[in-house]
C-alpha cells in the first residue's frame, strides 16, 4: 500500500503542477499506473465507469480503468512513444473524474524490446523489429500452487530455453485441491460473477511482470473447459464473459508480454458458440489499445484462423509436418501450441519421450513453424506436472532445446523456410546470402554438397550436434559446391554464416 | 536344350492326338509354353510375326511369340482357367504357322495364388483373393552380377520378409565394371537394338521363376536413367523402344509375378516425353493379356497416376504421412517404392537407420499404405550395396521388419485404415469387428482404453515389440471400454482379435 500511496501522491502533484512530469519517468514499452480512490458505494466492478485519455502530440488513447480493491481504482497505460504524455479521467464517479496528470516517456531500458508483433506474415518481431522466436512451454495451473511451488516454477523457467509460456487465468488445478484464492467473491460452486477479487489477479500481475523481468511471454489463456463443475468458473452468463474480459484486459493490457488465447481446446466448450469465440476475439481487436496478439487453441475442432482477428494460429496438431501448407493456408505465424508432451503417461498426449520433442521443434524451425513444450513427467513424490501446476522440470527437452534457443537467438535476420523440394525437404532454413540453418534429422548422412548457397561468398559452417548441444567449427570457410564432412550420425545441424570479406 | 525338345515333341504328339492334351498338364496361374523351331532368315526378331490363339469353351486370348535363339521360337501363356486349352498359332514363317495343341489346365499347387490384382480401390488381393500386402525392397541390378552374388541374393531375399523386388532389366552397374551378358548384339557403345540376346534375358526368366518359387513379386523395371553415356541403352528410338516392351512383354508376361514398373526416376530420362511414358502403359494396357499391375516411380516429378492405365502409385518421397491424403487423391493403392534408403552413405537418400526404416514401415501399414525397403550400406569387402547389386543384408531393418511381416501374413482380411482424429491420428488399422491394430510409434504411453472396439465382443490383445518382434499375449478378453495397460516404451503395436465365443 505504501508504494500505491506514493504514486497517488506523485499524480496529485503533477496536478498542480505542468513542470513536474518531468519527475515521473516511464520506459517506453514499460507501463504508467494512475491510482484514484473513492469510496464504493454499489458495486464498484460494474456500477463505475472509469476511463483515462492519454494523449501526446500525436496520439490519444482511451484505457478502461478498474477497480482493485479497498477503495482504489487505476488506469494502467503503456506508452509506445517517448516524450510526454497528458491523460485525463472520466468517470460517473465525480471522485474518479477529471483527474489529470502527465508523465515522460522514456528509452527503453536493455532487454525491454516492446510487446510481440507479427512481421513479414509469418514471422514474429519485437515492436523494435528483434525477431524474435516462440519456443514456449506449458504450465496451466502454475499460478494458482502454493508459494513455494510458484517460486519453483520461476526459477525453472529463468533456467530453461523457454521465452513464452501459456497459463490459464482462471482456476485450473485437475488435483482437485482446495485454492487458497479465487478469482471471485464466493466460494464452492456459488460465484458472484460480477464481482472480483482484486487480490487473485494481483497475484497474476506480479508473474506476469516477474516473466516479462525475465523475458518471457505471457500466453494467456481465458477461458478453458477443465472446470467440469469443480467450480463453476465455465457457468458465467454472456455479459459476464465479457466483464471478466474487460477486466482482464484493463489489469493486464498494459504488459508488454501479454497475449490473448481465448482458450485451451475451446471446442471442448461445447455451451459456446462460434459467435462467441469470434465476440471474444472481436473485443480484444476493439478493446485492446495494443493489439497484444490473439490466438485460439483447439482440439478436434480447429479455429479458422484465417478470420481477420486472429494474429497467428494456434494449433493442438501432433502433424508437425503440415506447417508448409498451414502457412500456406491461414497465411500467419504457425505455432503448434501443443503437438504431444513430453511425459510417460496413460494417455498418448502425453507420452513423447525427449527425442521425440526436441526432434520435432527442430523440424518445426526449419519448416518456419514454432512448437510449445509441455511437460507431463510427475515430479518426484509430488503429483505435479509442469504442464499443470509447474514445478520443477524434469524431462530431457528441456535440456536438449537449450542449443536450439541458443541457435535461434543468434540468427542474423529472420528465418525462411527453404525447405521445397526432394533434396532439401524438411531440412533448410535460411536468412538469405547472410545465414543457412540445415536440420539433417534422421538422416546420417557422411557429406553434404552445399549446392544451396550464392555464389561468390564463403561461409563458416557450425555443425551442431542437436542432442548434446555441442558445437563444431570446421576449419575453412565453404561456398557454393563445397563438400562439408558430417559425423554419419542423426540428428546433426549444420550452420553457415557469411564470412567476413 | 533337352527339355525344351520334350517339349517340342510333346506338342508335336499332341497335334495328332486328340486325347494326348490330358498328359500336359499345366497348374492354373502357371505357364504353358509352346516351342517352334524354323531356320532363321533375316532378322528372327523383327522380321518373324509369330502368335497363338488360346482358346477354351469361354475365352480367346492371342498371345504373341518370341525368338530365343537357335531357331527356336516360343509362346507362353498363362491360363486362368482350369479345364482344356486349345491353341493355333499364327505366322508369316510356315513353318511356325497353324500349329495345334491343346493341354489341360489343373488346380494350382499350393502357394500359387496367382498373380496379384488390386482389390477394393486401395488394396491388393491375389487372384484368388487372399490379400497381399506388399513388403518390398529394391535390387536394381541383382541380376547383372557374379554368379555368387546371384546366389547371395536369392538367399537373402529367401530369408527376408520381403515379398517383392524392384529390379532393372537394362544393365544397371553404377559399380562400373564389365558385365558378362548385354541385353543385345554388339559391344562397347555400339548396340544393335533389332538384335536381342536371349541369353541375357534367359538369365531373368530363370529369376523371376526362382523369385516365384519364394513368393517373391518381380516389380521389374522397364526403362531407368542411369545408363548416362556408359552403354546407351537409354538411347532406343521409340519404334526400337516397343520392339523391347514387346520381347519383354512376350518372355515373361506368362509369369504370374511379373509387375511392370514404367522406370525408375522416370522424370530424370529427359529425352523422355509425357506422351512416351503414356504410351508404354498402354502397350501394356493393350497388349499384355494378364494386366499385370503397371506403375512408373518419380525422382523429382511425379507421374499423373490417376490417369486410367495406372495400377496403383509407386512413389518415391519421404513424406509417408501424405499416405491418407495420395489414397483420397489416386483412388489407388499407394506404395512408397522409395522413402530413402537404410544406410549411412554421402547423400541423404541412402542414409537413414533401420530405427527409422522400421518406423516409418508400420506408420504407412497403419495409414492404409505400402513401403518399400532399400539397404545402402556397403558390404564388408566389397562395393556391393544390397539396392544396386544386391548380395547380403547389412542393415537393421531387415531383421525388424520379419515381425511385421509375420503380423501382415496373419490379418484374417483386408487391413483398412482407422486413424481419422486426433486421438487415432496414425495408430489404427483394422478389419471391423475382427481384427484391430494399434501402432502406438513413438508415444510411450503406459495404458490405452479400447473405445474404438464394437460393442458385445470380446478379443484378445497382444502386444507386439516392434523392435525386437517379441510378441506378449495379455491375460484375459478385452471389451470395448476396457483399458489396456501397456509397457510405456515407444515403439510398440497392439494387435486384438475376435475371440471365440
Amino acid at each position: 500500500m505504501k508504494n500505491l500511496s506514493i504514486v497517488l501522491i506523485l499524480i496529485l502533484v503533477r496536478w498542480f503542477s505542468t513542470d513536474v512530469y518531468a519527475q515521473t519517468k516511464v520506459e517506453k514499452w514499460g507501463y504508467f499506473e494512475v491510482e484514484l480512490r473513492a469510496a464504493v458505494t454499489g458495486n464498484p466492478f460494474t456500477d463505475v465507469r472509469l476511463e483515462a485519455i492519454f494523449y501526446n502530440d500525436t496520439d490519444t488513447f482511451q484505457i478502461n480503468g478498474f477497480y482493485d480493491g479497498e477503495d482504489s481504482y487505476k488506469i494502467r497505460f503503456m506508452p509506445q512513444q517517448k516524450g510526454r504524455w497528458d491523460y485525463v479521467t472520466r468517470s460517473n464517479n465525480a471522485a474518479l473524474d477529471s483527474k489529470k496528470g502527465s508523465f515522460l516517456c522514456v528509452s527503453p531500458k536493455a532487454g525491454n524490446r516492446g510487446s510481440i508483433v507479427v512481421k513479414d506474415t509469418f514471422y514474429f518481431s519485437y515492436k523494435d523489429s528483434t525477431p524474435f522466436y516462440p519456443l514456449g512451454t506449458t504450465a496451466y495451473g502454475w499460478v494458482q500452487q502454493d508459494e513455494s511451488t510458484r517460486a519453483n516454477s520461476l526459477k525453472s523457467l529463468k533456467n530453461s530455453p523457454f521465452n513464452k509460456v501459456r497459463f490459464m487465468i482462471l482456476p485450473h488445478a485437475p488435483s482437485g485441491k482446495e485454492l487458497t484464492q479465487y478469482p471471485y467473491e464466493g466460494s464452492g460452486k456459488e460465484w458472484n460473477f460480477t464481482r472480483f477479487n482484486p487480490e487473485y489477479f494481483r497475484k497474476y500481475e506480479q508473474y506476469i511482470l516477474e516473466l516479462q523481468s525475465m523475458g518471457i511471454q505471457a500466453d494467456i489463456v481465458l477461458f478453458h473447459p477443465y472446470d467440469k463443475g469443480i467450480w463453476g468458473f465455465d457457468k458465467m452468463d454472456k455479459e459476464e464473459q465479457y466483464l471478466y474480459l474487460n477486466y482482464v484486459n484493463a489489469r493486464f493490457g498494459a504488459f508488454r508480454n501479454v497475449w490473448w488465447s481465448m482458450a485451451n481446446e475451446f471446442d471442448l466448450m461445447t455451451q459456446r458458440t462460434m459467435d462467441d469465440w469470434d465476440g471474444y476475439f472481436r473485443f480484444f481487436a476493439e478493446y485492446d489499445p495494443y493489439q497484444h496478439l490473439r490466438s485460439n487453441h483447439n482440439a478436434g475442432v480447429w479455429y479458422d484462423h484465417t478470420k481477420p482477428w486472429v494474429t497467428h494460429a494456434s494449433i493442438q496438431s501432433e502433424s508437425w509436418w503440415r506447417a508448409p501448407s498451414l502457412r500456406e493456408e491461414y497465411q500467419k505465424p504457425i505455432i503448434f501450441d501443443e503437438f504431444c508432451y513430453e511425459g510417460n503417461g496413460d494417455a498418448r498426449i502425453v507420452a513423447l519421450n525427449g527425442d521425440v520433442i526436441r526432434h520435432r521443434f527442430w523440424l518445426m524451425t526449419v519448416l518456419g513453424a514454432y512448437g510449445t513444450h509441455g511437460e507431463a513427467y510427475f515430479q518426484p513424490n509430488t503429483n505435479y506436472q509442469f504442464f499443470r501446476q509447474g514445478g520443477t522440470f524434469v524431462g530431457e527437452s528441456v535440456h536438449q532445446l537449450k542449443i536450439l534457443d541458443k541457435v535461434l537467438d543468434r540468427i542474423p535476420g529472420q528465418l525462411t523456410p527453404m525447405g521445397n523440394g526432394w533434396r532439401l525437404n524438411w531440412i533448410l532454413a535460411g536468412v538469405p546470402n547472410e545465414y543457412y540453418l540445415y536440420y539433417l534429422g534422421e538422416y546420417q548422412n557422411s557429406s553434404w554438397v552445399l549446392s544451396e548457397l550464392p555464389q561468390n561468398q564463403k561461409f563458416t559452417v557450425d555443425l551442431v550436434n542437436t542432442i548434446s548441444g555441442d558445437i563444431t567449427r570446421l576449419d575453412g570457410q565453404y561456398a557454393k559446391g563445397d563438400e562439408v564432412s558430417l559425423p554419419g550420425e542423426p540428428y546433426f545441424a549444420m550452420i553457415l554464416r557469411r564470412a567476413e570479406q
